[in-house]
Parts: C-alpha cells; structure tokens; sequence
C-alpha cells in the first residue's frame, strides 16, 4: 500500500503530453494550447482615443477650470478606427470617438463631460496631463512578445486574445482518449429491468462524465461480466486508447479477475493499493503509451480516485499543470471522524453566510453512497495521522468544479 | 447610475426559465433538470455484502479473537449479483463477494483479512457486531424519494446517481440562444488583412466562449459597422434570440447608435449605465422575452460586465440559483486603487504557497487591456467608497472560473 502523493509520482512518471492538432478559434475553447503564441504586431497598433472627447495639445489646456474654460477651435472629427485629416496644433482640437487614431499633433483627449461645443469651438473645463486618456501603441501586447505559452489552458480571455492576434486558428493537444469498462455480472444498463441481485452500472457514466469535464475524449465500451475471456477480449480492444479506465474488480476477491487479465493482455502492474479512504484498491499499471487505471467498484470510490489519480494524468498528457484544487477555509459544521489509518477523503457542502464558510459533511461518508458526491461541492482531505476534528473548527476544504 | 446590486435585481425581473427538452443520460452534463427526479426503487434494492468476505450470524462470533478464533462451517458461496441458495445458521458460514445478496440467516460480513479458511471451515479472528459490512437496502436511496429537484446543475456525481437510478432520458432546461453582435466600423474580422486604424474583433469571441461556458448557445451573428440601417436589420434579426449581446457603441459619442437603433427596434429600455468600474455603459432593455444588453466596447468592460450581468441572467433562465462565484482570502501583494466612484473589478492572479494564497494585481487594470484577463484567475470586488488597499492587506478573491 503507497502513499497518493507517491501514487501520483508513478503515474506522472509515465505519461507523455499527447501530439497536436489544429483547430478552429471557436472551438479551441477548454482546450490547451500546444504551441507559444507570438504577437506578429503592437496591440494597438496606433495611439488611439481610450475616451470619446477632443483630441488636444495638453499644454493648452493648463489654465482651464470650471469658471475658466480654456476655448479651442474644433478643426476636424474621427471616429473610432478612422483618423482625422487635420492636424491638431496650438488652439486647436479634433473632435474624436474611442478607438480614433489620435491626430497627429495632439498628445491627450478630453472626455465629453468635461467639455462644451457651439458650432466650430470648444470649452475645455478641466486640464488634462500629456498622454491622459490616450492608449498608446503596444499598451496591450507588444510586437514579438510571447503572449501566451504552449499548456496554456484556453478560456474566454484566451480566445479573446487570440481573436486580437488574428488567429484564426490555434495548436492545440490532442484529447486524450479514454475507454471505460464496467466489469462486474452484477451490473445491469440503466433502462434495461433489473434481476434479483443486479443494480444498475452508475460509475461507467459518472466516469464518463468526468473525463468529458477535465478536457478527456470518452467512449463507453460498456458492461462486461465477470468472465475471463470475454474481459480479456475488451480488454485487448481498449488497449488502443491512450487511459483505460476499469470500474469494479480489484479487491480481495475470488471473482476478481481484472489483474489476471490484465497481466494475460500485457499490463505491467505499477501499483495495486492505495492508502486512501475511499478507494484503497485501486490497480494502475502501462502498456506501451496506454495507462490503465482499475478503480473500485463503489462509485464514491470510483469518483474520488478519478479526481485523485486520473485527473491529473489527463492533464499532465495535455500539458496542463494546474490540476490543484482551490481551498477554501471552512468552519466544520459537525464532527468528522478518519477510521482508517488512510488519507481520508470526506465529501462536504460548503455553504456561505455573511461572507464566511461553513462546511458540512455529507450525512453518509460511505463510498457505497454515491448520494454524498451528489450533497458534496467541496473536500476535505484528512491525513491518515488525523482521527478526528471537532465541530467548529476552522478545516480546508478543496472546492470540486 | 444605477448599482450592480440594483441592475442585477432589473435583469432578474425579466428572466423567465426556459422550456424543457429530453435528452440522452450521457448528454444531459452541464445541463440543468427540468424535472424532480423521484427513484422507483430502493437503493440499493436488497441487504448486501459490502466487503468481501463471510457472511455470519454476529453472535457466533461474539469470542472470536487472534489466538482463539472461532470455526464456522462454509456452506455456500456467493459472488457480486447472485444470492447463495443455502441458508446462514448457527455454526454456518457463506462465503461472500462484495455487491452479493445476504444468504438468509446471515446478519454480518467478517471481511477475508480477518478470516483463514482451509476446505469447508473458516477461522473467524475478530468478532464483528450484526450488520457491519453490510449495506442494508435503501442505504442509498429510498423508494419513492425525491432525490434530485428540478434546477439541480448536472454535474458527474448527478449522472451517476441518474444512471443508477436507471434513467436512460432526463428532461433538461433549453440551452439560451444568444445571438452576438460586434458594432463598430473599426472592427476586423481575425484572418483578414489589418486597415490603418482598425483592429481586431475579439469581443465576440471572448463573448461566444463565455456563454458557451456558461451552458447558453452562442451564435455569432458577425460584425456590423457603424451604420443605421445595417444595424438595425441585423438587430431585428437577432431578436429572435432569448438573449442578444451587443458589443460597442454604447458610449457617449456621436456615432454610437446603438442605443437609437434598439428603440426603432422596439426595445424597451430599463437601464444603460451601471456605477461599476470597468463597465459603466451598460444598456439592457427587452422586447418581448428577449432580453438585450449592450456591453462596453473594451474588451475587459466587455467580459466583466457578462460576469456581472450576462452570466446571472442565463443562470436565472436555466433555472440555477448557483451563479456566485466562491472567494478565497488572500493576502494582496501589491497595493490597489479605486479612482472612481463606482464598485471596481480588480483583476488578479491567486497564487498558493504553503496552504495560503497570495494575490497579484494585473500589471494593467485599463478597460483596454485584454492581457490582465489572461493573467487572472480572480476577481477582487472593491466597494465604491474603498479608495485604496495597501499590500500585505487580507482581501476577498472572487474565483473566475
């Protein structure tokens, strides 16, 4: 039995980022980009208005006040993305709309709201300082600079950006591709009737739902019996995805067959225990590129050890970095015990009151009940040392997204 | 000037949710039910082995210790799914996988690591009380139970619970249409070859992608210039949408025609400016159930007031309550203004070190500068009448997710 921490080592140990591929602006949202973007130009590219007003000289307006306004001749006017063909010298002022190029000549604008027109003049109320309300060329991204590095996970700014760079298209990682094998004669399909002694296969779709939710490609290949061959052949068949993931069939058991087959279809075996709680019995071993998770049959366990363990394997393969979860500081709403000598793993809601956080933990904390992910929003990890911690203390809770 | 507070209360008097549709179990991720989901059944449905193991009469096994375990004649065996067809009494044992029916008789599982067997007899070395190891019917779920309300957010945790609950379909909320228009005679589209003075649309991008992230269905209706008429045959397009964004020309200038071309429109307006910083020219208005926001032309005004406005308004048609972002606390690092009047959105990156987070300002927190999105991952909301945070203050970081 290995620690998690040492469990996540031999994982990441054996995962390579996936190859590239290129994929439309709008659809590289969520994916992580697989090359460092460049700025092939100064965004903007010219100093602009950053205010509708007056372009100015804004020496010109030192000595203007509310009961002084200092009066300029409006010589001509741009709007946003055009630029006014008169300069703009002493005396004189462009009217202009953010996002005008800036005259040649003035150095500032004046907003509107500080300003007053009839016919061909302006009064100017307020003085503004050289350079006040004026985005200057290269404010925002500077021609030749690394915008953004290859792992970069894609959200809104980033698509944003990329947009501003005129890429109409980005590199991005390959999703991982994930089989996922629900094993067990006991497992029915949701929809089918349900026999003396069957339940329903939950995990293969909470696993399935998982993998979607962390940037993975997933396809359920479904339920397989507790029957040597007919595992070995789906096995065999899996092997050709990048993660095979397989719920049910690694503890004590007789009936156990996963790691016999398993071992018969070429898996080296890296680990087959885990000091967690929920989730101790949990295989991982390779072949070739292939990683191939066994996880416990119980769905808490199932979810937890995906979250633990598979999880950061998806992104260590799409480069990505930043698998921890947020913490936040909770107060304990009621006591939670660890009887195991295990990492334990208590599901909690975290609920807000008056800008603080209270944490209370799901009612059952058996991994039988998968009720206690569907009550949970957040974790609390308790080292395996820790045996209990009472209601009202202040614990760290990991948000689950 | 109207508050966040006060501009969030307008938008949500105009919400209504929007129909359901059926969808597939494994579709139905991100989405959000329409329905209460009631189970049919216990969960499980019988008493059954939670370990691997034996299953007994507790009382035989009230002496059982390391050096003088107790022997119990295996009668029967049982794997995941089945039920043994002999009975469990008094001196009798049945040996049991995990997920198999209780033998009759039996009232507890004695797991394997504290048995020993040879032949047809097991060696019991630690008592266990009646019912452990086993998970009684119902444990999970009760028949009948409502298990999950309309307006839950499906997460993983929801689709299994679904599955094992055997719903093949869900009923979900429709996705919100949203149509996004980019104004603005300045604009580009990211590809084409750049004009003095123009730039790049990446409004509508970072737009799109939000409300995809959000759970609504974008559709880019594409770049309009400032012109009347185009507008506003765009516009009346458009307003077949459950929501229509409008990016630019909400300003004060000369040529921002928005505002005009939403009232030939017949948009009815409830508001366009909100005391918030970035983002004060804000327009929202409806016509008929199609509700209407022109954001900000800078894209960081842009973004933020779709965090603010946007985001709540199609959680509110969806159905979902759950749109306030988590906040941790963390120490800023370096010091932080309000120039204005108005509750300003700071940008910031959290970063953890040793179990705490410390906060970093966007180098450039101007409305134009889509870079310090791409550097945050949190948002601190500083109150109008907050002038300024010193460095090494707590503050609260509103996670962007």
């Amino acid at each position: 039995m290995i620690s998690l921490e040492k469990a996540l080592e031999i994982v990441k140990r054996e995962v390579k980022v996936l190859p590239s591929e290129k994929v439309k602006l709008l659809s590289s949202l969520n994916r992580v980009l697989a090359e460092d973007i460049y700025s092939e130009f100064d965004i903007p590219q010219f100093n602009r208005a950053a205010m509708d007003g007056y372009a100015v000289i804004a020496q010109d307006t030192t000595s203007a006040c509310l009961t002084h306004p200092v009066v300029l001749k409006i010589v001509d006017e741009a709007s946003a993305g055009f630029k006014a063909k008169s300069s703009v010298s002493s005396g004189k002022a462009v009217r202009i709309m953010t996002g005008a190029i800036l005259p040649e000549g003035a150095d500032a604008v004046v907003m509107f709201e500080d300003t007053e027109s009839e016919k061909d003049e302006v009064k100017i109320f307020r003085s503004v300082k050289q350079g006040r309300n004026v985005s200057f060329s290269g404010e925002d991204v500077k021609k030749g600079e690394k915008v953004l590095p290859r792992g970069t996970f894609i959200r809104p700014a980033e698509v944003g950006m990329l947009a501003s760079l005129s890429k109409e298209e980005v590199c991005v990682v390959k999703k991982p591709k994930v089989a996922i094998i629900s094993t067990g004669s006991e497992l029915t399909e949701p929809g089918d009737a349900l026999k003396e002694g069957k339940i329903y296969d939950s995990n293969s779709f909470a696993l399935f739902s998982q993998v979607v939710s962390c940037g993975g490609q997933p396809e359920r290949i479904g339920i397989v019996p507790d029957d040597e061959k007919e595992l070995l052949l789906k096995v065999k068949e899996a092997l050709s995805f990048d993660i095979l993931l397989l719920s049910g069939g690694v503890s004590m058991g007789k009936y156990d067959l996963v790691k016999e087959v398993l071992r018969k279809a070429g898996v080296r075996m890296l680990f087959w225990k885990v000091a967690v709680k929920p989730g101790k019995p949990t295989f991982f071993g390779v072949r070739n590129h292939t990683l191939v998770f066994g996880l416990p049959g119980y769905p808490v366990s199932s979810m937890i050890n995906f979250e633990n363990l598979v999880k950061p394997a998806i992104f260590e393969m799409l480069g990505r970095k930043d698998y921890k979860r947020f913490k936040i500081r909770a107060t304990l709403k009621e006591e939670i015990k660890n009887t195991s000598n295990r990492e334990n793993f208590i599901r909690v809601k975290l609920i807000e009151q008056e800008g603080k956080y209270l944490a209370y933990p799901a009612p059952s904390q058996k991994s039988g009940v998968l009720k206690s992910m569907v009550w949970a929003n957040g974790i609390i990890a308790l080292p395996k040392d820790v045996r209990k911690v009472e209601s009202g203390k202040q614990v760290l809770v990991e948000i689950l997204s």
